[in-house]
């Protein structure tokens, strides 16, 4: 069998280099793209297997462009996902100290978070927003710009130096990352899992949001993320990005998912897959699949021959 | 086929009586009761085939009696209901007149119904309870009573005379009647029917009442009573016997019954037969069996492809 | 001041009159009623300035008489309740022994309770109904029977032999009784409290039910009992008869109450009084007087000032 | 009394340019910003009276900058709305034709609007980003560019040539603009008002976010428009951004708003102003200003004199 192909956002050395590493099995091939769009217009043309992409960061929230291509684009799945300790270094040409920059080249999300470390650190530099951190360190490579904010570890793949680390004004920052591929089914349950879906409200928002959020918790599955996206047709009309805890193999998610496919106006499923942080909540009382399978069996039972 | 048998609740020219001749088909044969548990204990030994019982008043509420042999008691099925007006006749030994009246025979429920008008036509007749109101008329035939308050179309079957017609304070009173049998099938659907059923609720009753309700409501399925009875196990614990708008045949109905069979701590189903009162109504979107049909055809889907 | 008048179920020696014992202060008078509705029109008229009255027994559920004087009567208020262990004895007459009884007076709900304990020791026994378990003790007293099923404590009272105690075929029942005063404030909340109140439905049950335990739920105030009651008017129409924890001076359940006066079609308050059974559930957030404080001067301040 | 002075994001020509020209009253200053932020520090500081800044867009969905600027700033007040509809025209400088244009300037938002029109009108056009579009128009009066996508109406302010007029791929776009001021109390009431707010959530958002549904719905309040936002603290955090219908002077708004202080984690409230879209909902029984007025006056009696 030939390696896999996984498309990321590039170019190397980016935060979804790193976390294409860990979601891609070993001896897999990983692609450089350009943007968002383009890694998963790869998956869907066939040019690779799946897209390692960023779906929401502890910063900045949801990543747009991630959540447009789940919500109305094509159908992809989730495969897997991580959680990337976003960690940024101040990385300069070989030999050029902290007094010699004058030039610094940011991704203005980046540079939101480094703020006030560069005008404290460098306040007379002149800072020129590019595309993507790493594209940074790669035009300081290039001689264009003396230093660049570049994702940590970036610094030997170009072959610069690192003037400091993890420069963020508050740290800590973590980025999801999931792997988008093609429609298939799910992988097995793991007991830890989590399922992500778009739903869409039929007219009055506020109401149906109710019912919708009912609908989970009536079957005892917590979400772990809601969030509004504007449907693009009209002002008020929204669609929700859901993740639940659970599997689409569990006998309540499945269940909540076919309530949302009556009461929505619309439901996308985009796939079940192992969880990475954190662990299931405690299930109430009627919510396991043994409950499920006796109350079907109760209900054929008194179908077919009345109550007893 | 032999003639089927029906239990009532005794004796001949009673409300029960009144309401087994609408309830039984021709020639079915018509068996009088001395009290509801002894009708219902008939149909359990095999001696009759159905039991004709009063479920509840419009003025004095559930009949306990009723509701207690349904929810404890070994499974019966709600088969038919009929609602009877009820309507009083103060009767008499035929020769006498109101003037003539010294002793009134009545049951304790009757005697409340038509308190006002006995105080007013009759001020010093003396009232004596009797265990039904068709007894106070055959106590009156026997000449142990000079009048009785009894059901109206009574007065015949005893070769009675009828002082005043429809004697009570408050007129328009209407009793509910089922028809009991052994544990059976559901008569087919007809599109406005009725299912009963009886819930047990787990601990807490606050929480868990407003969680049946609203699987109930989430599937847009209305109710129609829903009385809390104890338990008799200890205070605060206690079941709801509830009629809702739909048959078990009925997706919506099926589906909200599954679902009280996990969060409930049990659930007796009670029978689906068609409602002889008001109409079926309108429901919202998504309840309607192809609604039902097409969730579960897309879940399949997912499961089985992944989205799309 | 003159002794404080107290009306009772009575005769002497009923489960009511021992009620009334704990209730009322020392040196107050306890006079006997025939009726539950008699004791409640003593207080009326003021021939009493309060009545022990049953409310629920563990083992039959609410005291019709006394739910429909609470709910549709003039008003009344309940001021205290005490949980009375429900102990039968079997009483003779002095010198006879258990195999020289012949005839047995009991109260229906009494004979219900020990039938299987009678089946066994007078199996041959006539038993005969009376209008209270203390009339029956009475009777015996006054040579009509040879033995009744009285309240534990009675045969004293009436000069009796105790043939066995405690003959209950389930033992543990418990009644409680409450002790309704005319209209007045309620006495001082004392942290662990009970208020119960009628709240009357607008229109179709099954949503105002939702919306009336929601309105509970919301405000953190937890229900200890919930029972319906048919209105009198028509089927379907129901009021309920609630129990809720803590006291009318606490500000979340002054707020449950004044919106269910907004959103059902009446509510009636009928006390707050101390708690005699359990303690009070835990306060979710924000359901604290200090929260309800806080909220409204936020809020004023906001209307002022506008936000900050 | 000196003009009062309006900010705007500009530069001159902007949509918000037009905005700020129908939410300001004849005679007012209306002065340039370059950033959403510098206009809004222009109030705080005192610098001008106001500032016109979008909200939402019904092609885009909220505005990231104003909601943060709304949410986790220093308070800021709404006190008018106004919908403009977003035309593009491409503008050009006096002379030159659609085959004359080598270079466009656009706005990245501006240019994902009128995507298919430049593919086929200007196929081979160099494309080139610039701050807003009226920008790009300044640009264009400037010499630097060819073309620009440029608002409406902004040819005549720079003395260009217009093109082609509403070359928007998806026309009917709208933008919501609002006018922010330092905080102050709300204008009148008018019978059809809009309230604005931000509610941060205790802990699990699932249940935590029911409960505020829960309030608004209880009350007859109508959402119409909610949108969450990460609350920058860590993953799972979020608030959410508000738009509900009514005034903080009606009572169902101002005692849902007070129940949201004590169940929520934090509440900021942003302003009761005229809705300028659409009309009130109609409102549920109990929901007038009266039910609230007659409830309260209910309970200041109840717990005065008891019940009755």
């Amino acid at each position: 069998m030939p390696a896999r192909r996984f498309a990321f956002l590039g170019p190397a050395g980016s935060f979804a280099h790193a976390a294409a590493g860990r979601l891609a099995e070993d001896g897999a091939e990983l692609i450089a793209y350009g943007s968002v769009s383009q890694a998963i217009d790869a998956v869907h043309d066939g040019s690779v297997d799946a897209a390692v992409v960023p779906l929401e960061s502890s910063v900045e929230g949801a990543v747009p462009a991630t959540l447009d291509a789940l919500t109305t684009d094509r159908p992809l799945v989730i495969l897997a996902e991580t959680f990337l300790p976003v960690v940024f270094d101040l990385v300069a040409r070989p030999g050029i100290g902290l007094d010699g920059v004058r030039s610094v080249a940011t991704h203005p999300h980046a540079e939101a978070q480094v703020r006030r470390y560069l005008l404290t650190a460098l306040p007379d530099a002149e800072l020129t927003p590019v595309g993507s951190t790493a594209a940074g360190a790669q035009a300081v490579a290039a001689g264009r710009f003396d230093a660049a904010v570049a994702p940590a570890g970036c610094a030997e793949l170009y072959a610069l130096g690192v003037l400091a680390h993890d420069i963020a004004d508050r740290p800590g920052a973590v980025t999801r990352f999931v792997l988008l591929g093609r429609p298939q089914p799910a992988p097995p349950p793991t007991g830890n899992d989590r399922t992500t879906l778009v739903a869409y409200l039929r007219e009055n928002h506020a109401g149906a949001l109710l019912q919708l959020l009912t609908e989970f918790a009536a079957r005892g599955v917590n979400l772990t993320r809601i969030e509004s996206r504007p449907t693009k047709d009209q002002f008020g009309e929204y669609c929700f990005s859901i993740d639940c805890e659970g599997h689409l193999a569990d006998a309540r998610v499945a269940d909540a998912l076919t309530a949302l496919h009556r009461v929505c106006s619309g439901v996308r499923y985009l796939g079940s897959y192992p969880r990475r942080d954190g662990s299931q909540s405690p299930l109430p009382p009627g919510a396991q699949d043994a409950d499920f399978t006796a109350a079907r069996a109760w209900l054929a039972g008194v179908r077919e021959h009345g109550p007893g």
